[in-house]
């Protein structure tokens, strides 16, 4: 069965988002005054072969855990959906 | 009323994308085998204070064309959230 995942990386809340930070002053600047709080990840979709949800899960988890992300500094949160073939 | 956006700015679906690429081959290295097509995009959210849905979603819209991605090379989607006030 084939999935993709669509997978979210953002830096932990408890820490400073420079980058964040500079695109909320650069939105006040260009007149977007009602904005706050802009936080920046990333944002990761990825297909996978594999027998099952559950399995597939595991899969997506590892990787998060391994390579897609750096839990000192960020976080993650994903969501599993089944590739459906037509034809 | 205040609202969140969550914001999914990707490489457009017909260009290349050098870091997904580099991401599904280090992947495969590291025995995740059935991984394929990986794409990296930025998930942004922001606060936004504004008097309606519809008024935060136009601000929003216009802040991805305006600052958040470029349009040239890259493609957005949001979704709005009620941030609700407890207290």
């Amino acid at each position: 069965m084939k999935f993709t995942a669509e997978i979210n990386v953002m830096p932990l809340k408890a820490l400073l988002d420079p980058q964040g930070k500079a695109v909320t002053s650069g939105l006040k600047k260009m007149g977007f005054t009602g904005v706050e709080n802009v936080r920046i990840g990333k944002h990761i979709t990825v297909e996978i072969e594999a027998e099952d949800a559950d399995a597939a899960k595991k899969e997506i988890d590892l990787a998060c855990k391994k390579l897609l992300s750096n839990p000192v500094i960020e976080d993650y949160h994903f969501e599993l959906h089944e590739l459906k073939m037509t034809g």
